[in-house]
This record gives C-alpha cells, structure tokens and sequence, in this order.
C-alpha cells in the first residue's frame, strides 16, 4: 500500500512537466483526488478549497478544450483566473519579450501558471523560470502529460483496474501525441497493447522500445479486425488530412479506420471507446449512445484530473 | 391569478431559443424574478445564489454587449464563467468538429451554455446536443429571444403595465430582428403598434400577418410625425448603410428618422423612447438627459432579465 | 500628519485619469494601502472586501500585463472581472457606436471600468461620461497613471522614503510614457534627478521646465558612468529600435545603455534598479539575481497598488 502523505508531499509546488516524471504512487495518488473531485462535483458542484488563489492560463496558441477544462477546474474549486488566451502574440511577447520574463511576471500575480506554448520544451524552459507552479497544457510536438493522464485515469474509472488489460490503439500513431504519452505511462502497468494503423502511420521506433523495455505484450496490426473482440479498451485518434500527400489515400484510411455500430458489434460487453477529441468521423455519431463509448465522460475526466493537479501542486 | 410554482417548474432545465416558447404566464414569472435581481443588485450588489454554478459563454462572433450582459448576470449571481468569445473558429472548430460536439464536450464542464452563433437554427440544434440548459444569444438572422424579453421587460418596468399601451417602432423594421422579436412577444397582450419605416424597410409580411390574426390595433406610416403624440413607447432601430444600394437615398432616410429634443417635445410627457443599441445617429446625444431615454436603462434590465433567466433554468 | 479620513473621502467614486491629480497625502494614503494589500497578499492570499463588485476592463489595445495585473487586483479582492480585451474592434465599436455610449453601457453592468485605448484623452472622455469610476491604463501617448503610481510605490517600499534620493533615468527618455509619468510626480518630492540618455533621445523640454520650476537639482548626461556611483535608483527603460532610422546607431546605443553585472559593481549597495517591463536587452539576465534587481517586485507592486486603487474608488 502507498503512502499517501508521502505522495501528496511530492506533488507540493511541483511543475507537471512530463509524463516522465509519474510513478505508480503518484499516479494512485491524483487518480484517487480526481475520484474525490468527481464525488464533489456530483455532490455540490463546486468548492472552496482553492479561494484565494489564482491561476494564469497562458496559452500563445488557442485549444478551446483544454483551456475550457482548466479553468472550468480552477472555478469549481472556488479560486480565480487571469486568462491570457489570445493577443500574447501582439502585446509584450511581439515586444520581443522572452518567455522567462513573460512567466516571471505572471508568477508575481499567480499561484500557479498553466501553459500552452508551439515550441517544444517551451514547458520546461518556463518551469525552470517560475518559483510558482509551471503546468504543461501542451508545448508543441513534445508532452501534453494532463491529457495523458485523463486518458489514463479514465481507464481506470471505467473498468476498475489498470492490469491485464487488453489495450487497443487506432489511427494515427505515428504523429499522435496522446498515444506516444498515454503508452509512455502505461508501461508502468501490467497491459498488453495493440497498435492499429495504417504502414505510413506507424507507432514510432523510440516509443516501440520503450515498451518492448518494459516487457508488455504488444503487437502491431493494421486491421481493427484483429483485435476488436479481445480489447478492453478501444483508443481511437483522428487521422489527419494533412499527414496524406496522396489525398485517395487519405480517404481510404480514413473509412478504414471508422468506428461504427457494426464494429461495435463484435466488441466485448465492458470494453470501453476513448478518443482526445475532436474527431472528424472517426467514430460514427451512431456509437454515441452506447454505453461503452466513453469519450465524453473522458472529457469530463479530465476537469476531475486538472483539479487534482491544482490541488495537488497548491498543497491543499 | 398564475401559479408561480408552476411557471418556476417550467423553466428547470429548460432551453431558451425562441420568443415563440412564452406564454404570458411564463413572462410574468421571469420579470417578477427580474425585478427582484434589480432589487437584489440595487441593494447588494451581488448575491451566492448561482455559487458553484458554471456558465459556458459560447460566442462565435463578437457581441461585446451580450457577452458582457451574460457575463455579468452570472457573475452578480456568484456564478462562474467559462468565456469563449475568441478563438473558436482557430480552434478544435477549425479541425472540423461539428457544434454538437462542441456542445457536448462544453457540458461536461459547465452547468448551462448561452451560445451566439452566425447560423439560423444552430441555437437549437445545440439544445437538441445538450443534457444541459443552452440559452440563445442570437444566432443569425434568427432569434435573439434576451433581447426580446428585456425589451419588454424594460416596458413593463417603465410603464407598469404591458396593457392598452400604443408602441411605435421606428427606423429599419425590414431587417431589424429585435423588432420582428418584441412584436412576437407583443402579439400575447393588448397593445396597439404603430410602424414608422422607409417604404423599403417596411415590416415583412409575415409579422403583418401575425399582428393581425392576434387582432391588434395596428398601422404603418413613413412619418414620425403621425405616431410621435399618442406614443407610449418609441422603439428605435437602427437604419443600417449597408440596406441602401443609393447612399444619397440613405442619408435622407437616415436623416428622416433621427429622435431629437425638437421630436421629444411634441411625445407625452410619460412615453419611453427605447433602442437596443448601439446607435449611429438614430437618437441624438442631447436627448440623453431627458427622463424619457430609457435606452440605458434598457441596458441594465437586459442584466436582470439574465440574470432571472440563469436562475431560472438551473432551478434556483 | 495627513488626515487618512479625509484621503480616503477624496478618493472615492473618483476617477483616475491623470498624475497630475494625486498630491503627498493623496500619494500617501494609496502607497499605506498598497502596503496593507501586500500584507494582506502574503498572510491570505485574497480577501472578500470587494465581493458583489464588478470590474469593466475595456482594452481596445492587448495589454497582457497591465490587464492581467487589474485582473488579478480585482480577483485578490473578491471581486468579479468582465474582460473586454479583443473584439472590440469588430464588435458594437465597428457598428460606429461612441467610446461614450460604449462607457454608459458597460457601466449598466458593472461598479468600475478600466480602460486601454490608443488615442490620447479618451480616458478623461470616458470619465465624463461615466457615472462609475474609470482608471486610465493608458491612453495613447498621453498617460498611464497607475504605471507611475507604482513606479513611485517600489522606490518607497524599497527604500522606506521618498525624500533625498538620487534618482537616475536612463535609455529612451523622449518618447518614454513611463519616465515622463514618474518624473512629473517626483516634482512632488525632495529628490536629485539624473537623465541618462542619447542625444536624441533627451528628456523633452516641457518634462524638464516642470523639473526646474518645482527647483529639483537635475543634470543630463549621455553616460551610465556619471551616475552610477551615487543613484539610489537607476530607472532603466527600452531604447526602440522604431525610434531610429539608422540600424547602427540603434546598435551602439543599444549596448551603451546596457545594465550588466560589471556595471552593477560601480553601484551602491542600497541601490535598486528598475524597469517597467518588458526589457529587450538593456538589462543582462545575469543582473536579476542581484538582490538590487527590483523589476519583478515593481511587478508586483503594481499589483498592490492596483488593488489599492480598486478599493479606494469603491469606498471600501
């Protein structure tokens, strides 16, 4: 059993970087706050735990979805928000302003900074700068670690258990960053994992050696055929048209790799659909109403996710 | 006598859309609810009835005043909001995602969504996405249904009584969706309408006709002079440049109907001049200080009403 | 010893628009609250004193830092933020609407406005037409009242006084909104003024006429060297590139006014050195861990004074 002290202590004024940087205890550790966080939100919808603090969301590119997700996780936990969403690019930065002054400022009105940068490492270059929390929402081909551990946590809300599980990935693995981050933290479990894509959008080499490392059972494929009946959990990414040079190719890849009702079908009873959204057809608007299609209580996951980490980094 | 119970129960949960789902009973109910937020704010300034609550502020095109009204009502309610005025259409959007989707993944966060949005109809097809509660804040040539109810309520307020009142609209009533609104609403009571427009922009077909069949007393004119005496209310709209193909035709007509203190002078001494703003010319600067410019006012009762309908649909 | 009561009085529900409208006491009774608000800050984090108040913050030009420093004000004071800082332009603004009707309508909604506008006496047009209070965050060439206010504010914090100082401006001092603000409030004080510039970037000649009449000792010089030894402050501003027509004169004036490490070692040991931010070079990076560094700390005093400011106006 973990210490949970142990573990909340370790998360104190920490930045959440990299995926990297959770072990096992750790990640017990925010999944059971982010369960609490779902029993308050369902019990009262909001707290006070974090009044009195306030969080710079500085995002230098849009992402409607995460920014919405944090700050709608900082509002139910009662503390505040200087959102920096937009016109970075025409006020102080467009000054010629370094990314180390622009946080060294946010921090003297903030407790915490979450940050959305294109530049990868742009994150760790931030943290480095700020006495106060750095949150990485995303710097550009590197980490996206709160996404990852939403997708993450919401396997384990779902199905009750991160081992022996039968974990699909489909689509575009090759240019994905949810699933090179998701497959990163689940080397730390007992899984075994199907990769499902297209020749051209394989799973990255880096990434196949790290879990070949860690001794999971995996096996590529290119056909969902292959392992919709064993899956326990169906991890669907969006193919994007602009990976394609040869637009045919794009278009039979595409149909290829939709999930629909009739595929639906031959899954298990309890596996579960998750997708980072937002999907452009790769999973029929029909699938919906199932109840094994789990992206928007994903979606929901992850406002649970983001308040544990607030929380958590905030030592309340 | 209403039952107000009941007119409080059908609110619960329910969406705002269009002008066309009031009743009177309805009506009465949300500006009893209104004046008392007037009350409240007057007194207090603020309150914790909507505290935990989180409102998602869905603007697809700018509308600084209805982002702001909203934006406000929830805030004097001790709400929270989650402000996507910006950006949508660079964001999960641009890759594609449907507004339903949008929806859906804006309702895991949030408690009720008020969306503005260029397309007729999207405001529904997003009630028809959501578990939530959305709220129309205008969507294209469509409906802006706050705006109607503050309209009317900013009549009740001033006059007392929505009752044998004689109501002028004046200026563009072709294209001015406020006014085809506030004269839906105004079918429901016994009131007597005059409509004051350039031959071009007189008032379309279909509104005639429902004013009609409600068997109101009704008249069109092209001269202000005709209604200027007997008026209750002077309802001004704004004669919009771009409606002209002959700009020399739009500087007369635009001169023609221009509210000032000459005008005033001949209005009763009680009658209220209102305009959903912003103006351009419409109303002179200098009848600003006369008792009878409602049209600020009108601005404050669009908080109140908002504030009365948030209440309302999350059932508190 | 100043009245605090009667301080306190001339404050409220007043506008902040110029520095020509503060005097001692004025200056005194804000920079005791702004300590206050400090405290405040570093025991609680945040207070209630100005919940159920609501801020108007109209930028029609992107200011990250000077909004999200009133943002974060108003936020550590329990009070609700309406933020107005994009769209406008496109918004009721392009319909034509007046930056007075803009005023009188967002202050339907709220207790407070601040506002950012590109052109020279808007803030005073604003303030006339306004019934609520209005801060000036800058308004064209003209002023930035509250950049002054805390300017002013760190050197007292930092030094414990505001008399017998040695003040040294140094960089861009003809076209330096900030160093004309500041010097027009030291005329208040009993200090030794140094102006360290290129030729063509001296002290304007109004600037410097207020500086004789108010009889401050004052020199100009084009060299760091002549100060250094016995400035208690060295302000320090951007030299633009913008302001130049030759690249190479930039370049070397660039550098001349460059604050390094080695020059830090000319200076006195209780000396501070300040910026408004952001810096494009003329302070070394190596230069902020020296404890004289005190750029960040004026950050966040503008914070404190903001907060003051707040409060005051709202007669809290």
């Amino acid at each position: 059993m973990t210490n949970t002290n142990e573990a909340a202590n370790a998360f104190i004024n920490q930045d959440i970087i990299s995926v990297t940087q959770f072990n096992t205890q750790n990640l017990e550790y925010i999944f059971k706050r982010a369960h609490q966080m779902r029993e308050l939100v369902e019990r009262d919808g909001a707290s006070d735990l974090l009044k009195g603090k306030v969080l710079a969301c500085l995002f230098y590119e849009p992402s409607t979805r995460t920014s919405a997700s944090f700050i709608a996780a900082m509002a139910r936990l009662g503390g505040r928000i200087i959102p920096i969403t937009q016109g970075v690019q025409f006020s102080s930065v467009s000054k010629g302003e370094s990314l180390a002054d622009t946080i060294r400022t946010l921090e003297q009105y903030s407790d915490v900074v979450v940050l959305r940068h294109p530049e990868t490492g742009s994150a760790q270059q931030a943290a480095d700068a700020a006495n106060i929390p750095v949150i990485n929402a995303g710097d550009g081909t590197g980490e996206h670690p709160t996404q990852a551990l939403l997708d993450l946590f919401t396997i384990y809300e779902e199905l009750g258990t991160l081992d022996n599980l039968k974990i699909a990935m489909v689509g575009d693995l090759r240019y994905g960053r949810t699933v090179h981050s998701l497959t990163k933290l689940l080397t730390l479990y007992n899984v075994s994992l199907r990769f499902v894509s297209p020749e051209t959008l394989r799973m990255p080499l880096t990434i196949m050696n790290e879990v070949i490392d860690a001794k999971l059972e995996v096996r590529e494929t290119h056909d969902i055929a292959d392992v919709i009946e064993n899956a326990d959990v169906l991890y669907v990414t969006r193919v994007q048209k602009e990976r394609f040079s040869d637009m045919k190719q794009y278009e039979e890849v595409k149909g290829y790799y939709e999930i629909t009702p009739e595929i639906m079908k031959q899954a298990k009873s309890k596996m579960i659909v998750l997708h980072p959204l937002p999907r452009v057809g790769e999973i029929h608007y029909d699938v919906d109403s199932d109840p094994r299609a789990a992206y928007f209580r994903q979606v929901k996951n992850g406002m649970y996710v983001r308040m544990a980490l607030l929380a958590a980094v905030l030592g309340k």
